[in-house]
């Protein structure tokens, strides 16, 4: 079986590392010549809404996915036609609009910070005024590692922040005081069965995901985030791995986004859990039956960026596993993440001091 | 870092996979169009004793390995004066030879059953004079997973066994009515370090690994197998895995043969060990720190010959890891295997005997 993947950056990468012992086969499709997925995989080059280059890769495959959630639905709604194409589109296009992804939360009765529709200054004044301060003025689309945000502490931020962001359509959203960020990862296959991971703790720096430590266990939070996570399966049908950021406020889980592809936070998985997201994501996506998502350990995961340590100091650290995405770096680029499994949560956190001291270095 | 593979087979297929977390890059030779390492990773079509080719991939590479030991060594020693070349050709030659190898066990005072060359039907004779019956017969080059291989029971046997093997250098060897069969990993790095992994138990059927189950816990014998397995790292200031397979008697090791690579009784490291064995053979033949040999729980390995069982059926086994190496099906051609990691030997025991029934499904 033959999968294509749309973006070959690192997930199209792991996904494929991931999918060549199920006897599974990859094409992707990216736009450079010397993407991080391209050298694991036979990869074709080309934009993403390239007609000709999408067609042909739906010729080479027999089922599609992708690897970057900024795939413009448009393009790809035609070779969505030609072969099974997962998760489905209509999931895509509605974790593309923060404002479309927000009012589906609603929707389905999933808790999501107050948000207000902002296409002029007018709408940011209107919408300060309804939800109030401080809050986070953020552009509705192709909004990623915290680029296309700015943070409102006061009404004389309105200016500047229409300034930074105007001219496309925004959405303006309360801020939420949060006491820690959190994500779910589960998969539903073809036939509807259904696998979730536990929940994974996250932290961020410059509005970049930087380390994940997982499980992170509180039945009744992950309780929540189930019920959350199954009914926007439910909603879409859904075939493949969906992921929920949730923010936690006082004991109850506020979804921030969601996002319709294996997940950052998810990297745990690999060495962390019996079956990893990206084996489960091709499980999904093949119909076949999903594998067990037990923890096997204590996992910390922490993300090397914009800058990637030497091999040598990394693989010092007993029971480290070095994932190099063998990309050029460049300030914020992920260039790759290290994870470590320990049999106990304070054996993790001693472990997580030195990968992030590592990644400092 | 770009390493080149001599042999794209399962094993440099797992290699690569391996390697790509690493930031390793791979370049491999083979001469067959549909290799199942050539899906994996840039490979060159080309007999492995191609002048030519040899040149061409060793230009491309760093540093060479190799996933076949019947690589001939006149064919690929012009290429170790161009790059480093691991583990070395001394010990690839050593260990094409049954008689050579026998000998530097008997050199390196490491147990292993009587042995005689054996150039003629007298040659024959006079071996079993002196060593006696039951014996096996066996071609000194190119056997392999029980080719080239003869037993004999009595006298009666000796005209027959040479019309089956004779023409090509022999040795008879004395049978060993041994208890198990034990197999010992261990890594040596360019800088000495050593890392060993605990014993593995192995079951052959029709001279083919069948299943392993790791670690076999038994410290004497592990501190036996040790013992040898360094003396043979330091005799060849060895650099990459080694494997020795011993037979058990009465409590003690017989040699019977060494691989110089990553080993099909080793495959249960890659989700049963902390790090697995074509990682750390990648990371010893790049100078790399050595991984963790410890081992993750109770490991059984069940290799897949002649034909894979569908991957619905496989899958459905909870903890079953599937390796398909996505080879054209043909008797006795190893095809896949599949490990399962369990918390305990008897959980282990009660999941194996499901992964048996799988295999000859």
């Amino acid at each position: 079986m033959n999968i294509g993947i749309i973006g070959a950056g690192q997930l199209g990468r792991m996904l494929a590392l991931a999918g060549y012992p199920l006897g599974l086969r990859f094409t992707l499709l990216d736009p450079a010549a010397d993407a991080s997925g391209a050298r694991v995989g036979k990869c074709i080059q080309g934009a993403y809404d390239d007609p000709v280059k999408l067609r042909e890769l739906a010729a080479a495959v027999d089922v599609i996915t992708f690897d970057v959630e900024n795939v413009p639905v448009a393009a790809v709604a035609p070779i969505a036609e030609l072969k099974p194409f997962y998760p489905q589109i209509t999931a895509l296009g509605v974790s593309q609009d923060r404002l479309s992804e927000k009012t589906l939360f609603r929707e389905l009765r999933i808790p999501t910070p107050e948000f207000h529709a902002v296409d002029s200054l007018d709408d940011l004044q209107r919408a300060i005024a309804t939800i109030g301060l401080p809050g986070v003025l953020k552009t509705r689309r192709l909004g990623y590692d915290g680029r296309g945000q700015y943070r409102l502490r006061n009404a004389a931020d309105c200016d500047a922040a229409w300034q930074a962001l105007g001219g496309v359509p925004l959405i303006y959203e309360a801020w939420v005081p949060f006491s820690r960020e959190v994500s779910l990862i589960g998969a539903r296959s073809i036939h509807g069965e259904v696998a979730i991971y536990p929940l994974a703790a996250n932290s961020h720096e410059h509005g970049i995901l930087h380390h994940t430590i997982a499980p992170y266990r509180n039945s009744d939070l992950q309780q929540q985030a189930e019920t959350y996570l199954k009914r926007v399966f439910k909603h879409f049908g859904y075939v493949g791995i969906l992921t929920i950021e949730f923010f936690v406020l006082r004991g109850k889980l506020i979804a921030n986004e969601m996002a319709p592809r294996v997940h950052n936070s998810g990297h745990w998985t690999i060495e962390g859990a019996c079956t990893s997201q990206f084996e489960n994501h091709l499980r999904a996506i093949c119909g076949l039956p999903l594998g067990s998502t037990a923890p096997l350990g204590h996992a910390a995961m922490v993300n090397f960026i914009g800058t990637i340590p030497a091999r040598d100091a990394a693989l010092k650290l007993t029971g480290l596993h070095l994932h190099d995405y063998d990309k050029q770096p460049r300030p914020a680029r992920k260039l790759g993440h290290a994870t470590a499994v320990l049999p106990s949560p304070a054996a993790r956190d001693q472990t997580l001091k030195k990968m992030l001291k590592l990644a400092r270095q």
